[in-house]
């Protein structure tokens, strides 16, 4: 099955957090393709990918990285696909620099982002994104937030237990 | 026609800012329809509009709030279309509050984020979620990227004749 | 006893901080409940639970969440009882976000802050705003900032013992 | 008519900010007295005030103040009323500093904080106090969000029109 | 020998920060006091304590403090004896909240405020301030500064052996 | 008379507010005297004034920067005198820049930060630290404090009359 | 004269900011080239111009950008140059989004960055640079610093005029 | 062979940080000195360092430190040798008090900052700089990046290979 999703992350040891975004394709059936590409360290790649993402048949594109992290916006200059950024936590300013370099994108070259880490609502976003035009992926979109509710709703039961 | 995309805002001070992503629509030719819904001063408003919006045929909601904004996680988790945050600049806090409030949703329930007051980049991104089923959309926003990149290298020439 | 005071929370993970808004409760002799209602998760649960709060007795509710915490807003915007916000600790950005998107409430719809994680604060205020109609309650506030006077004086005698 | 909430400030700067919590008790038909009391320049009288303040019939105490904003937590140290802190923005620091020095509290002595300049949501969470113990309050409380969302949904006639 | 410099901090858990500052004062022979004084817990004994220092003899106060650090400001509010603040690092928020609410006094009631947690440089400016009416402390204190330069020069011998 | 207070500040940009902190030595009479020191323009005359400072006669420093606010340590470094900072509001990041490059000092080299652009409360703390050694000016500023306590309480005749 | 100083930045609202390194370059006998390149806009010519940069004779390239300020980084993944990053004061969040985005680079590829807004000390930085092969340079840079000094130290004289 | 690089650092605690700048120039074959100079507790070696820098032959100097970082700032204002700022995270504000300190200087006195904590990129801005004016170091650089871009491709494989 080819990927319709690119997750691209700028470090390996951003896998941990962006591998979530993974499992949400893999939940939904979607497949996806994972790569480390680093806007700084590696930009002619960056640029292919992005550049012939589209041809390839990637419809979204998520896009990890920490500190300056320009990963997605690189991404974003290239591709008029839409890229959704995942903030990752850095060692210092507690990831705040990752937000603040991944949304504050100029006029006319948007990137979506998530919550610092969020990759999980990363991939729950791109799943939304192709299910705008798919009926199956709506239905379980729609099966995943029933789910989500109940799993929540559970938790009280547990609590009436304890007592 | 229909509108297929749903522009809201906390209140009609957000109109000037959240006005950019009407405009967006009209110039890629896609019908949306703007509405002053508070999260917090009309909630069942929010709700019923939420619900009710896949339903009505919307396809993608953008929400613009200031302050505690919760107006596009209080969407979020009452539709499964992708619901992008507009984070809008308030008085005090130099709209950090906006954008944390927006972005940092938990797990389960995204809500995709652009710049603080970057109602334009919504706009855009909302273009693209479409585009991914319309390749017309995409031809438009390939051009629309065409632009944007022979305007901004057209400013040059200005620079030349300046001196 | 029928609870008065409903103590609230967006995750069941939240439950250590907020425990110490209910052992407030109980030392006052005050019946809470406790429940996990995620705003994002079960928006249904959490707008049935606002709505009928006052209906089933309930005189105050305390809500705690972290992130983009919208819980007590949401509470908030559909009852007329005061809403105490606990902001909570999140992973990241080390608890400004939970605050800020917990405190900075637009003009009509206030929720009252305490410090983040301050759990057991909220309990204490929730018991001050009952004392405004009680004056057992009064007389047990009275004591209790006795005793927290008296055990702070306390601890000089253990500097000058230990020297 | 004997009042039954404070309204204090630690400056007279604050008076315009602090003005609409008075305009929100005198809305709500409940007598509020307003007094510059600053915890660092008239410290005795901080004192004298929140001591005295439940004998002379006040029932909830509304403080307003900038910068290292200590008035809020200094007469909730002296009383057993609900206080309601209301930071005021200042020059610098954007409000951070206000805010944080009074929601931050510590252990045993809350201070209930609105939004940075919220004045107004103090003074309606002073009515939410007072009307757990009065069915008229209750119902005026009840009124005014009904008013509050009917204002809000009328704006969009307004865009409607505009049109 | 009586006390000329009282070191007073919110909280017994602040005491392994603070005593740095009794450190100082008895590595350059000054009587200190060291005592638990909460301006939110025990607001009458810090009254009792600020008003009474300069009688007692006291000639400075280092006052340290955490979250919504008051008990500088309040301490100042009510002696006209040098006040330094020590904000401590508490739980959340980095500390940015303790230095906030110690700095920003208003004008006519300063507080000297060292680095977050900075309890020795408090006893060392206290010094500083006694040693403008005393050569034996102007000698203790130049022969500290030369302590100073001399072990932090040392340090180069070290980095030369290691090599 | 010869000067026993330093005001020193980075640039003559910073005049307007470190004025304030001339005034209020002339208002206790002690004689100051006002420099432009840069720690980065013109490090040699910085250093030189903290050498000589106190063989020149000056008791205390006041020194007010802006950015990174290096001239009150770079002071501090160079003299026993007590040095207190003043940082000063920047064109950018709201004067949090200065605040922590003035007060964030390393162990062993204190400077006493007031407030961002807090100059006033700069040459009150200077007074207070002479004060230690004058009876004269104790009774100043004992009368000083009444006079604010006594101009802040007339604020609530005005208050009384606009009724 | 060939441009060996490359002085970009995101948009031609930059200009006013960027004239000063360019004007440095000026003062210094540097012949420098002024281009708005945008990283997200025109990436293709951002690629080209720094892959180009030193084949044409560049020897530093000074880049500004404001918001998620990703022109710096993105050159400096292009080319060997040294690349100084001046981030530009945006709208919203006073310049902190602009600096992190800036400064934050990954292991590898450094940008040197200078304070908001300094496009001056970008000029002068770049210019010392240069100096390391150039003794022209190295005495022209330290006459302009004995200026700075003695402009600085001038001003004193109009302080005492003044008076 | 004589250094042409000087590191130097506040604190003998912030060699683990700084080491790594040393280790870039052993690998580009530069040889470098490491000093631990305090800006404010060895000011007079500071100075003689900076002074006499460029006339023992150094042609960069890298200087690291944390807190009220005026280390760098201090050095640049003594010498018309290009300084790269290396801010330290200290124990507390995350690293923002080190970042401002360090990056925020006045107009005329450049520090060309990399990201907190990143010696590793201030060691290769160093050797930027040296090869504006040598071809032996422009091609270890660019080896060096080219080395950059192949590891980093490389994880790619282990990525495919995990799977």
């Amino acid at each position: 099955m080819k990927p319709i999703v690119g997750i691209i992350m700028g470090s390996d040891s951003d896998l941990p957090v962006m591998q979530e975004a993974a499992n949400v394709c893999e939940l939904f059936g979607i497949a996806c393709e994972v790569k480390i590409i680093s806007a700084h360290r590696t930009p002619h790649f960056a640029a292919k990918y992005s550049q012939s993402a589209q041809k390839r048949g990637l419809k979204v594109i998520i896009a990890g990285a920490g500190g300056a992290a320009h990963l997605a916006g690189v991404t974003a200059s290239m591709t008029t696909l839409p890229v959704i950024g995942v903030p990752i936590h850095s060692k210092t300013l507690d990831g705040l620099d990752s937000l603040l370099s991944t949304v504050q994108m100029p006029p006319g070259v948007p990137v979506a982002t998530v919550g610092v880490g969020a990759a999980k609502n990363a991939g729950l976003f791109a799943m939304q994104i192709l299910a705008t035009g798919s009926k199956t992926l709506q239905k379980k979109m729609a099966d995943y937030k029933k789910k989500l509710a109940s799993d929540s709703l559970k938790k009280n039961d547990k609590i009436k237990k304890a007592k």
